[in-house]
């Protein structure tokens, strides 16, 4: 066996295990896009969160999907709700979930001109958002696909956003409409579809999920966390519209679901060309696709 | 809303969210099993791996799918090959994977009696293996369900495992037979089913889980460590037989797949009685199945 990092070397090259950045077919179909198959972020669109150690978490909405819950998370941000507040619950190959640790106590952080119920929003009508159908079919849903930038499901009436790994949603409690956007969460895990439709998704991370999934298993039920610490804390959250110049959404990019190469980098992954693979799937499931995200190179 | 500890209490309660331990009607089937629904671990067929922390995982070998990769695993285990060995590798959404950070160099440990190249064991002949299969279908594979414990796909000739989450494999170069043991990884997001026939798994974790998911994400290509920190360094592997009173794994059992009770979980996973959910999903995906672990009660 070679040393380790020839041998990270030569998988790199070879494609190896995974990585839309590696592997060979993949990487080659998005080192030759055209400009206008990407398109940016709407600053407004976009939620920076910023955590205890500095780093920064990005969430796009999809404002087709939950108008209501996303307008009220927003006048919550503009109000600095959640800066203060804290990592809350992270469960097992489920979600990580944050908040107010005292919510519903009279120490309780106020919700300001933010309301504390919003309706749920778990589907639109066809017709109210485009659908671009994945072809492998799915065990949940009669079609599978992307919608706005997300990965959606649909049926004779309805469409709806899907609970793949890094999407976003409102915390409820029993009743549909308990639910304000006052505490989210994130699938850190295998899709945990049973949700959808039951929960209001409200976006996904676009940047900064791989902090979101490694904090700590909570020990208390449900993996909520039993004792707050300094490190889970939220320094911030605020739109990006809202920063300098769109913060960190700058130049961030997403690659349109309408284009060429995103169809061929369905296929590319259906289908691995590169010779690590000894086998083809010949199929690919709905959360498995990757959603590109790149900055944009600098103009010439 | 309700101070969050009573609002947590509620939703455990309304077996909100999910855990089998808290899903209502998944509980009740859970609370109500009889003892010949468990089997009990063999202690040959367990390996205990114990980390920088002092926190023990426990991995289920799966000798009817691949007996070489195992046995000679079980070889370098005896040798103490792992022990001060690290995590070399954490990709978002992908796979942990741990095993000797100079291996390749001179410096690389010596896989002693073990050999470096085990033939492929990707999938088994029909009528090899046993095989309950799961009602709702598969985007990848004929059928799916489960064998000897383990999630598993069929088709007319073979039956293979699956990279659902937990499920711990032979890490590999691009020769099939390039693969010996020594590297491991283990599924830590949305199952990668694209591997599944192109690389050998040799079982899933049955505890502990939660601390291979949550190392930091490396930040080289594919994930790998850059530099490897104490804290990433496994303090020992054993093989549970070896282990005074089997160690850990004694008195750990897990739910026959053919067990009654087994069944009616997956009907409570499909459908969840409990008040939170609005809407039943009506289906199951494989991975999302889960496969009870216990502690046994103690004789009475």
């Amino acid at each position: 066996m070679k040393h380790w990092l020839a041998a990270l070397a030569a998988l790199a090259a070879a494609g190896a295990f995974d990585g839309v950045a590696n592997a060979r077919t993949a990487g080659e179909i998005l080192n030759s896009t055209a400009p206008e198959e990407w398109r940016a972020f709407d600053p407004e669109q976009v939620m920076v969160m910023t955590l205890a150690d500095g780093a920064q978490v990005l969430i796009e909405f999809a404002p087709a999907f939950a108008p209501l819950a996303i307008a009220n998370i927003k006048t919550l941000v503009r109000q600095n709700y959640f800066d203060g507040l804290a990592i809350l619950r992270v469960q097992d190959n489920y979600v990580t979930q944050w908040g107010d640790p005292r919510a519903g106590s009279p120490q309780a952080r106020s919700l300001g001109s933010a309301t504390s119920a919003v309706r749920p929003e778990w589907s639109v009508r066809r017709g109210k958002a485009p659908f671009v159908e994945l072809r492998d079919g799915d065990v949940y849903a009669d079609d599978v696909g992307f919608s706005a930038g997300f990965p959606a499901a649909r049926n004779g009436r309805d469409i709806w956003l899907t609970h793949c790994y890094g999407m976003v949603g409102v915390g409820r409690e029993e009743a549909p409409e308990s639910g304000s956007g006052a505490e989210l969460y994130v699938v850190i895990g295998h899709a945990a579809r049973h949700l959808d439709r039951n929960i209001t998704l409200v976006g996904r991370v676009i940047e900064g999920m791989e902090k979101l999934s490694a904090f700590p298993r909570g020990t208390g039920p449900l993996g909520f966390y039993e004792v707050v610490d300094p490190s889970l804390t939220i320094q911030s959250v605020r739109i990006a519209a809202d920063l300098p110049g769109g913060g960190p959404a700058a130049g961030l990019q997403a690659l349109k679901e309408s284009s060429k190469s995103f169809k061929e980098l369905i296929e590319a992954r259906r289908n691995r060309e590169d010779a690590w693979y000894h086998r083809q799937a010949d199929a690919i499931d709905l959360c498995n696709v990757p959603l590109p995200v790149r900055r944009a190179a600098p103009a010439g």
